[in-house]
Order: C-alpha cells, then structure tokens, then sequence
C-alpha cells in the first residue's frame, strides 16, 4: 500500500503516524509545501506576545524525527501541482531546486488546511498587511513588533484575532479592532461577547464593531487604514483575520466535489467523491452535529480526528466521523468564552425550536477565596429537552463546563440528565449543585412548565402596551443601584405580604440579579393566582444583552 | 400538606426549600438538632487553617432567611427522640427550654445524617481528642490550634483528614497521619495515591500507613499516642477522622429497614420501608451506579438531589433518583486526586471482569508555559469498552477530566466514545487530542486487539522464568537515569535496525515513559512477527505501583 499525503500541520500529520501504526510495511510519503512538518498553529499568538519564548516549541514534530521514528518519507518545500485521478499520480514541485516530478499513489490524503483570507478591499495585498498562518508569518510579524510599533489594527474580531490582540497589548502596543459584525467572536451569540468587549476595553483595546475598512494606504510612517465610516487610523502594523478559505483548488481542478464555500465534499469515512482520495482538515465540509447541516469548521481537534479516521479506514478499520460539534474555547487576558454544539443564531437560521435559559453562577463554592462569576447559556429542545449548544464567558472553569456540555450533546442528553450529573465536588472546584446542576435545574423547570420565563430581550422589545409590569424582587439596594426601565421593587422576602402592590390590569414579568430569587418569586405568584413569569437570567442576562455604555 | 424533615444541612435544607418552590401553602417544618440550618461542612478544614477567614462564610443560609425567604419553620437546637408511625407524630425535645413535645405530620424526611466514628481504642473517647462534622467541632479544634500546638495527629487518612493535614501544616503544625490501610484516600487504587503520599512527604507530614493507635492517654503535655507497632507520638492535638456512621437510631427504633452498615433503606424515590417517610443524604444506603449494589456514600452533591427528589416525589412530581457515581475530589495542597464511577479494587470485591489503562498526559499543549502532570487510570468492560469507573491525579485540569469521564458514565458511553469526544482545545485549557482522547485511543485500540497490553504490576509478580523480556525503548540517557529489573534498551528509533538483539526465547514487554513510544515499538513487532505487548502506561505506572523510596 502506497499512502501520498499532501499537507503536514494536524491532520496530515495525524493521517501519517497513525498509517505508520497500522501498517509497518507501508509506503508512506507526506508532502508539505512550507519547511515544517507540523507546527501548533494554535500557539502562534504567543510567540508574538513573548508567553512562549523559544521558536522551537512551537515545532510540534520535525521532518527529522517523524523520518526516524515513523519511517516515512517526509518532503518538505514541496507543493502539489496536480492530480491525474485516471493514473493515480500527484505532480509535484520539489520549490528548493525547482524539480516537478510525479508521484502515484494507492491511496491519496489531502490535507492542505485553509488560507487566511485577503478581502476585495484596495490595499489589502500591500506586503506590509500580514496575514497569520505560519511560522514564516509568525515570524515576520514578530519581527515588526520588534522593531517597535506605536499603533497595531487587526482587522476581524475572531479566535485568532482576539488572541493577537492580547499579545500586541503585552508588546506595548495600542491595538484597534475593527470587526464587520457588531459583536467580536462571531460564532458566539451577540449577547455572549459583551464580558469580552468590556474587558478588552478595560485593557484599553479600541474596538470599533460593525465597521469596516475602506482601503489601506502606505503612509509616512506605516499604513493609513480608511474607515468606511470615514475616518483614518494611523498604524504600523496591520493584520488581516477576517477568516479562512479552504485550499481545495488542487481537488477543484481533479474535479473532485467541493461545496458551496469551496470546501472539499466527503463521506462519513472521509473520502472524497474519488474513493482512492480522501481529504481531512480545515480544506474540507464537514456535518455540523448537531443541525446535521453542512459547514466548515477549521479546527484542530476535528483535523486531527479526520486524519485519524482516514487512515483508519485506508487500513480497513471501522471508523465513521460522526460531525464536528464546534466545541471551541478562547482566553482573552483573563476572561474565557468557549461554546459547543448550536448557537441560538444557528438554531434560528436552520429554522429550528428551541430554548434557551441563562444561569450566572460562580465557578466554585462562593465561601472559598477566589471565586469567579460566569455566564453560561444553555440552548435546547422545547420538547424533548435534548441540549442543542451551549456557550459561557468568564473566569476559571469555563472550559470544563464547556467540556462536561459538550460530551452531553454528543451522548444526546438532555436538561434533565443535568440535574442528575454527579460531578466532582470540593470547594476548590465546584459547589454541591454546580453550574450544570443548576442549568439542568432552571431549563428542566421551565419544560416542566414550573417555572415559566420571558426573555429578556424579547419583553423590552415588546411595544409599552404590551409589555408585562417588570417586579424587581431584589433589594432596594440592588433595585437603587440599576434595575429595568419602569421596574417595581418588591422585595422578594416581603413580597407574600405585599401583593397588593402588584399590577392587576397586567401580567408579571418577575426578576431579580440572576434569575433564582425571580425564580422563587415566581412560584409565590403563579401559587396565589397571579400569570406570572420569569426574566430568565434576571439583571445580569439583561446587562449581556444591553451593557452599560462603557467610558472607553 | 405538612411536611416535617429531621436534619438541616445539605439533603433537609434542599428538601425544605425545594419543598417550599413547589408548596407555596405547605406546612414545611425544618427541625436541626445543632443551632445552625444549613452550613458548608465541606468548608471546615479551611476555616482551621485560615484560608476561610470568616465564620459567617461557612453558614449556608440562616434560620432567619430561611423564615423569611421561604416561609419555612424552622426549629433549631431541637432534637428528634422518636417516631409514632401509628399517628404519623415525631416526640421532639427543644434543647434549649427542655420542652419535649409532639409534632404530626403527612410526609416524614429523615436527614439525620452521619456521625464521625470514634473507633474502640482505648483512651479514644478523651475529650481532648476531636471529630468533625460541624461549627461546634471547628471552633474547639481552631481555638486548640490557637492556643499553640507543636505536634497534631490525624487517625484516619480519607479527605476530611488530610484536608485537615493541610491546613494544619499551613498554620505550622508538625503532623503526624496514621492510617490502618497501606495507602492514603481509601476509595482509590492503591497505586493512584503515590503521587499525594509523596507530595505529602515533601510538605513535611510524616505518613505512618498500614498502622494503627494502640491507645490514646493523657500527658503532660497533650495526648500521648501508643501506636500498635509500638512507640509513642506525643501530640498537643488529635482528631480522628477513620469514617462515619449513619446517624439511623431513630429509623430503627421506629422499625424501618436498614442495610448491615446502619444505612437507611430506601426505594428510587428515597421512600424508606415506610412509604411516608422519606430519607435522604449521609444515613441512608444508595445503589452504586455502576456496580448496582447497595452502599454508602456520604457526599454533599448527592444528598443535596436527594433531598430535591424527595420533595418533587411528595408533591407529586416524576423524579427518581439513579444512584451514586461516588465522583469526589480532594486537593492536598498543589495536588488534586479525583474519582468516579467504580475503583479496580470494587470491580475485584464484586467480580466484575474489567480492563484498564494509564496514560500520564500534561493538562494542556506542552508548548504553552505551565503545563502541568498528570496521571490518568481508566476502568472499562473488556467486551463492550463501557465506561466503569476513572481515577486522576495530579496538577490543574484534573477535576475537568473527571468530571467530563462522570458524565460518560452516566451516559453509558464507551471507551470509543472517549475517542470521538470534542472537547475546548485552546493551548491554556487542553490539547487538540485531550487526556479523555488520548484515554480512549488507548483503551479503544486494546480492545480492538491493536495495542496487546500487560500490567506492569502482574509482570513484575511472575516467577522470573515465566516473565517476558522487558524492552526498555526509550532514549539511552531516560535508560540510565532508572529502568525496569532486567530491562534491555533498544531506543524506539532504532528498533527496526536493531531487531537482532531482542531475545527469542521469551515473549516480549516493552515499554517506555509513558506508553506511547512502547506502543508504537509493540506495533513494529508484532507486524515483524514478535509476540510482543506493550507495559501500560510505561515507567511512570510502574514508578506509581513501585514509588522510588522517600528521603523522609
């Protein structure tokens, strides 16, 4: 068996060492057009920012050592040309001495990953606007921080850009963010992101949301980004991360099937519509889990699995890839936001029902020093109660909420099987009911009709004669310090014997600071006749979704 | 309806107040020996050493926010004497005026908790020498420690207590733990406890394992502690912390079922023997989830469901519960242990064929700063790859691998599973193929019968003529720094080469680090044609079945 793999990093590597595992006597050789093998790619932004020091690091294996321990042909500087499907071989150019030459193949692995993309925007392919890919790129931005730069703007607010953001303010430098949508992370609900843009800003972080450049200038001392908004920024450094596109020419022009946004098309085995030819990683469409809908996840993770799967089943393994979840997670400073399975906009464009409740917990035992709050919002089926997605923005533990979520969905569960969740318990760690407890708890009541809620977002959306009378059950403390427009304060420990300050001639709309005195409150009303509901996720679900006007 | 719950704390207070949510008109009456509702007893030992610096934090909630809040009556320093299930009457004593009265009720909750043994040594019921269970216990003991002590001995080696060594290490006390058993934290494999006992000789605490008190007797300066195996500890202080026995006197008295340990019978709705009492929390007996068999397990996680699905059943509500996973974590200073589902030595006890793997993985991508060890058990049936049971120890991160195995437990998911699971990769939080991956890749090509494995501990107990040539493939530096008795070093890079040395009289074990080059090193040769199978998890699973001896 000759196996030819083109394209190193995660999932060509992957395909390559798990080939070797299976089969010792295997021909198999692995193309890679940059220098390196394999590299961590997700570590890029912290070589910038200095986190990670030594370049070495960074090399997850060498074309040395994969030759030694995995006997195989590695070539690197080499690019694929071209595929003759009917004779089975790959025309490659061998970029150091310039050589084109073929190679066959039993079995072919494409896995030429996604390029970042360089949008229609004049300017755009000045050499001095960087994109962020490799080691190379890494490399020469790296050193133009080096050289000293006053003002950066990265343009596009996703997981990579976010992460250089944080690295350039380590650097120094003044950094502006300038993202198309009006929310940074755009595979994040709008509301989710408001803690990162808050806390991007108190790092003194421009962002300029639902903007986009006009056009990019060599200026006197660097690049003059023109707003369509009108307006110029300064900057000696700019990066494009506005996303990827996927590498799928070389499968194009072989006439292999590509989806809509160019993404190579396989089966569940990972083989293109040429059986003899599979493809892995961020050049290819995969089946969104949880929708079943087709999309593009550039991930690690999945790449990695792809790869895995693909030599599997050239070996005659029985192996399927079941979708990918797109479970991904993000540190900016000190806040974290990572989500998995749908999105309440994905749900929403897919036309599917669901619902949705929003728990504001801290990440262990309030009576243990160093708690932290989060937010977590859970999505799900209004029915059955299965978890459709969930995202949380916060401190610590944040990833492992997103974690214990995400094996959830792909086990099918629903917001009843969190209530039952035994999860590890000491102080340091969690409570007795821990976050996913009470998530269970609050979706698990509303399905049970216990515990009815109104969105939040929806009310005050709502035209004033229709709007339910908003009943603050919190303290008049609290209720001083900020509450809804036109809200009641009824304390929720007095409210028994203060039902007759309640609105007759209107429902109830219930709330307190994070849905749990709203809660109780609740059921004192519906108990005692009154059509009450409540704010799911109480003030603070209400601050996600219209945030202080922030003094930056 | 009236409802009268005997016992505060975790399971009575979720009961009363869950209770109170769906029974806005309900006679809800809390009855609590001590003179606090509800406090966080997992919080004590940190009071002692001050990391909890505050009394209040460790009171849950008071009697006057549960009147207030839930309209709860709630009767404090009053004990409970009997039960007349003839007339449904509870005889209570008010400890404080000495009234004893009678109050009915329709549904009777029993939350009596444990109490901690005082074992039948003599001199064991000393005044001086302490339990814990609750504020009272903490005040004596911290007020002791204030006073001034030099020396503390800890009988008893399960959480309580050596979360108990901590914080008396930290307020610099020399301590002193013995521990009847031969290994620390009793609900886990022997050899998942090397790491804590070393770290806690690092720290100074002097371990005496497999010990025991021979007698406890007044001295001049404190207690003096006769040991079995003679000698004697002097000790300005000694708590016992050996275990609990549920507090079910007034459940037998009244006649309703027990199991042989004392733990209170109950049905899936926590129904006792008699269907209007109910019993929930550290007293009464549960059903191991995995196993099915009865026993106990005193843990503030499921006490608190219990209480919650005792309520939901009085009032009418479909809620059972399942069963306990005994998922628990304790932290020892920078050392975390966690546990789930069923232990190696529990699937012996119920013969329960199993199979189980060791990978020893960093918690997040080795190229970002701060990875941290850890060391990963994974339990699992030898024909369905089902998910039994999962023991971790280590630095950060192993409370998210714990509890993410937990919910595949409860899934019922399998070790293939584990191999499919998309878990948050970012370089801070984990890698793109996770220790729950990694786990499962090796658990999963076991089974498929890939990845031959023997446990280290069965080889090394073979007479030495029945034991197989042990194949050291790791470099020669890692060889000479410490190897396996016997072993031969052929570094896996050159194994190809260097198959003329392997010794053909005898089956082959090879092995290295951690099990992945051995892995790879057993799949070269069984494709060459030797019968060979690979040591589990490598040297480090030997260094925890085999620890090097400690200078302390």
């Amino acid at each position: 068996m000759k196996v030819l793999i083109i394209g190193g990093v995660a999932g060509g590597a992957s395909a390559a060492t798990r080939s070797r595992r299976l089969a010792e006597d295997a021909e198999i050789i692995l193309i890679e057009r940059g220098p390196d093998a394999s590299f961590a790619n997700c570590g890029l932004p912290y070589y910038v920012g200095g986190e990670i020091v030594k370049r070495d690091k960074l090399l997850v294996v060498t074309p040395e050592r994969l030759r030694a321990r995995f006997n195989l042909d590695v070539r690197v500087r080499t690019s694929a040309e071209a595929i003759d499907r009917q004779s089975r071989r790959v025309r490659l150019h061998d970029l150091a001495t310039g050589r084109v030459y073929d190679e066959t193949y039993d079995k072919l692995i494409l896995s030429p990953g996604a390029a970042p993309l360089r949008p229609p925007i004049p300017g755009a392919d000045l050499p001095e606007i960087f994109t962020l890919r490799n080691l190379q790129d890494v490399d020469r931005i790296k050193e133009r921080v080096d050289q000293g730069v006053n003002h950066a703007v990265i343009l596009g607010a996703g997981f990579i850009g976010l992460e250089l953001v944080e690295n350039l303010v380590r650097r120094g430098v003044a950094t502006t963010v300038i993202e198309l949508q009006n929310q940074l992370l755009p595979p994040f609900d709008h509301e989710m992101t408001t803690p990162i843009a808050e806390h991007l800003r108190q790092h003194g972080v421009t962002l300029l949301l639902g903007q986009s450049a006009e056009s990019f200038a060599r200026a006197e001392n660097g690049i003059a980004v023109h707003l369509q908004s009108g307006g110029t920024i300064a900057a000696q450094l700019v990066i494009l991360g506005v996303g990827v596109r996927p590498e799928s020419k070389l499968a194009v022009d072989a006439g292999l099937e590509v989806g809509p946004r160019g993404g190579i098309r396989v089966n569940e085995f990972l083989q293109t519509s040429d059986p003899d030819i599979y493809a892995v990683g961020d050049a290819i469409e995969v089946k969104d889990y949880v929708t079943g809908d087709a999309t593009q996840v550039p991930l690690a993770g999945p790449a990695n699995r792809q790869g895995r799967i693909a030599a599997d089943h050239i070996f005659g393994r029985p192996a399927r890839y079941r979708g990918t979840q797109g479970t991904a997670i993000v540190k900016v400073f000190d806040r974290t936001a990572a989500l998995t399975g749908a999105s309440e906009k994905t749900l929403r464009r897919a036309q599917r029902h669901f619902r949705k409740v929003y728990i504001h917990p801290a990440n262990h035992a309030g009576y243990y020093p160093g708690a932290e709050a989060m937010s977590l919002k859970l999505l799900f089926d209004p029915h059955s109660g299965q978890i459709l997605g969930a995202q949380a923005v916060g401190g610590a533990g944040v990833d492992k909420r997103i974690d214990v979520l995400a094996v959830a969905i792909q086990a099918g569960m629903t917001v009843f099987d969190l209530e039952e969740m035994e999860l590890a318990y000491a102080p340091q760690f969690g409570s007795a009911k821990d976050p996913v407890n009470m998530a269970g708890f609050v979706a698990g009541g509303l399905l049970r009709g216990d515990h009815p809620q109104l969105d939040v977002e929806t009310v005050l959306a709502l035209p004033a004669a229709e709007r339910p009378a908003l009943i603050d059950v919190r303290t008049p403390e609290e209720f001083a310090a900020g509450s809804l427009p036109e809200a009641i304060n009824i304390p929720v420990d007095e409210l028994r014997a203060e039902t007759g300050r309640l609105p007759t001639d209107r429902p109830l709309a219930v709330f307190c600071q994070v849905g749990q005195r709203g809660y109780l409150a609740t059921r004192i009303l519906l108990q005692k006749g009154y059509p009450a509901a409540n704010l799911g996720g109480g003030y603070k679900t209400y601050q996600l979704f219209f945030p202080p006007l922030s003094p930056s």
